[in-house]
């Protein structure tokens, strides 16, 4: 299907944040085929959309986040993170099934597109399930393993890169490992040995606690960073989910070796893990991304939240008004996602890139006045802006209504049986 | 008119926030006639709304902002508050005019409804147009005043407080002053004589930065709420405004003097003024109550954002992920603010008080599944989940579509002509 949407403000972020005035977009199938100022065509179209002013961009990349994990949204809150993960989330992750995790991932999904997020890179149990929601949905996902000594095996981890990786057009896979505290010195070599084997980069959770980085630090004489480095974990480059606690070597180490952060400030903070030092790594150099994390730590999949909360933070952090200014954030949340999760061709709108595009309201009180759009999206928007939310040139959300195949109702009530079954087991 | 919701569930926040399955309510004309389990009645109703199994709960008090700020919204972040204040608002102030208020407040309320607030308490220029614009559309609204060294006067304040409290059954009015850094030591002793002479409380900003609070020890020898306690300023009660940076003696004083507290962790992030001590002002006994602040501050009036805030950067402060919860969050966001206003009868929903209500949609996929309803509305809660706000028996909003008598886009476009014309002049 051709499509043409026009009569928008466009934001193409191909460079900076910059709005073009009567924008269009023209879109054959799944790719962008034209982005920029309104133009003539003879093309024929078999759908034309009137943006009516609106905001035409690419959508947001939830670049860290453990779909599944919806089943354990509000049910054990306000506790410290090691507790909260021993003593509530692995006991009742241990009760999950293949068919739990296929349906809740298509609960997050559907909370995906109502916060204009068009792909996520998901650590879970059970990857193919999450990429059968996925591909069934029309939902673009980057699925990475989760080694740990309980759960993954490389054996499995190869085997799901080479199926994963050529499993659908919407669906790839990275190789990676819960954490260095979770993984024994032997487990972390074979996936290093593996990454060299695959020239493929490392995903991992890391430096997230203080707690964390101090037990590393008595375990092996290093940082997670460090340590994780000694091994060749990051020859062909990672990304690094959290890093909160990170030290000025570690931040120089990651830019040295392309290493990319996500950043998980709800998580962080609804945890009590810290505040993530995001102008030292830009400082740095380093391409950093957003990510919600698992609906069980944050609990919503909301970017505008973790968007305000990036740069807000930031400001409290260091006491400065005018740290990590809303464009900077939105090229995070867009661009530094896309780079985290090995999304080379959603990173923008232009032509050739994947058509995978949000439409934002602005005839809505808090867009108005139009003073600044981009300031307006990261300091006041709100996910009900979201009017349209397309991936790979598919509508899958428009003005309150899914469009993905699948009854949200019956998601719902699958999702209530799952955790009533595991309370009751 | 009559109305009837039932099929609901139901959070009366009477006591708590425990919720009611198949619970409803019963409003006659501008009161709740009947909140509680579903009965059998021979009334005869106007209008029978089914909740569809949604919640039904109190609407939201915003009870501190500047509405008519929101032609500053997006226009001058990311500056510390002193020269944000001195550079961008009071230049872009001296050009308001009464009408620009009376548009510009209507925008902000649009914005509230979006939010399920159902009140809102503002302090700003021009209280009578504000008055004019929120009674014209139906929404409730408690002005204060104020005074400064540049505007208001004292009579200006008390013919205000005569007038604009027998105005309209949703307007009410209380006294009160910008702040203690704003206003002459001679002003401040003619207000508090004022709030004796009406025994009235007193509103004001209060020890919002660290060198508000720093100058006023210079100035006075003494920190902010000690200074304006020394002038008898409290002796019938008020309402302070931030309160970030209080001293131990500070706290318990407004404790022993019945002083409320509004807090407004968006603005005091964005504005990189630091966290106010919400648990230790609990611990102390005061009541607290939650705002947005100006929409050029904040830079959105989303109560949902505000609530997240509110218990994440207490958790982050005190290292403590189980600090503030999301039920004393909802307290303060609905009861507390509620007393801080003055408006006794909006702070639950029981036979007698006012029908300020709202219906949060549970059909969506951030409040599923429903493990916890409490905690899904303040960690994962968001304006898409306000499918009706109603105020005094009124619905505002309903569906995405406002019932307010004026037209959305007309203020729109005319608040984009203010600003406009305040940058050409």
């Amino acid at each position: 299907m051709n499509t043409r949407i026009y009569n928008a403000r466009l934001m193409t972020m191909e460079k900076g944040c910059s709005i073009q005035e009567n924008g269009e977009v023209w879109i054959r199938e799944d790719t962008i085929a034209y982005a920029g100022p309104e133009r003539p065509t003879n093309c024929m179209f078999d759908r034309e959309i009137n943006a009516n002013g609106n905001l035409v961009m690419p959508g947001f990349k939830n670049a860290h986040t453990h779909s599944a994990m919806t089943f354990l949204r509000s049910f054990a809150d306000d506790l410290p993170l090691a507790q909260w993960l021993n003593q509530q989330v692995f006991p009742m992750e241990a009760k999950l099934t293949k068919e739990d995790v296929y349906i809740l991932s298509k609960l997050a999904n559907l909370e995906y597109l109502t916060s204009g997020i068009t792909a996520n890179y998901d650590m879970y149990l059970f990857p193919l399930e999450a990429a059968k929601a996925s591909s069934e949905m029309g939902f673009r996902t980057v699925l990475c393993s989760g080694l740990n000594n309980f759960s993954f095996s490389l054996d499995q981890i190869e085997q799901e890169y080479e199926t994963l990786n050529h499993f659908h057009p919407l669906i790839s896979y990275q190789i990676g490992l819960h954490a260095e505290y979770t993984t024994s010195p032997e487990l972390l070599k074979s996936l290093s040995a593996l990454a060299h084997r695959l020239s493929a980069p490392v995903s991992t959770h890391c430096s997230e606690t203080e707690n964390e980085v101090q037990d590393c630090i008595r375990r092996y004489g290093m940082t997670p960073p460090a340590y994780l480095d000694s091994l060749g974990m990051f020859d062909y480059g990672g990304t690094c989910f959290h890093c909160v606690h990170m030290t000025k070597e570690d931040l120089e180490l990651f830019a040295r070796l392309g290493v990319f952060i996500v950043t998980n400030p709800g998580s962080n903070a609804k945890l009590a893990s810290g505040i993530a030092p995001l102008t030292d790594m830009l400082d740095c150099g380093i391409s950093v991304g957003i990510g919600t994390d698992g609906p069980a730590s944050n609990n919503c999949l909301d970017f505008f939240r973790e968007m305000f909360l990036a740069t807000a933070l930031q400001k409290l952090r260091l006491k400065d008004a005018a740290a990590l200014d809303a464009e900077q954030v939105l090229q995070m949340a867009v661009t530094g996602g896309a780079h985290a999760m090995g999304l080379s061709d959603c990173d923008c709108l232009a032509p050739g890139k994947r058509a995978d595009l949000i439409l934002i309201d602005l005839h809505q009180p808090n867009m108005q006045p139009l003073n600044h759009i981009a300031k307006n999206i990261v300091y006041s928007g709100s996910k009900q802006n979201v009017k349209m939310t397309m991936i790979n040139g598919q509508i899958l959300y428009q003005d309150g209504k899914f469009q993905t195949g699948c009854d949200p109702e019956e998601i719902y009530q699958q999702a209530n049986r799952i955790i009533r079954r595991m309370q009751e087991d």
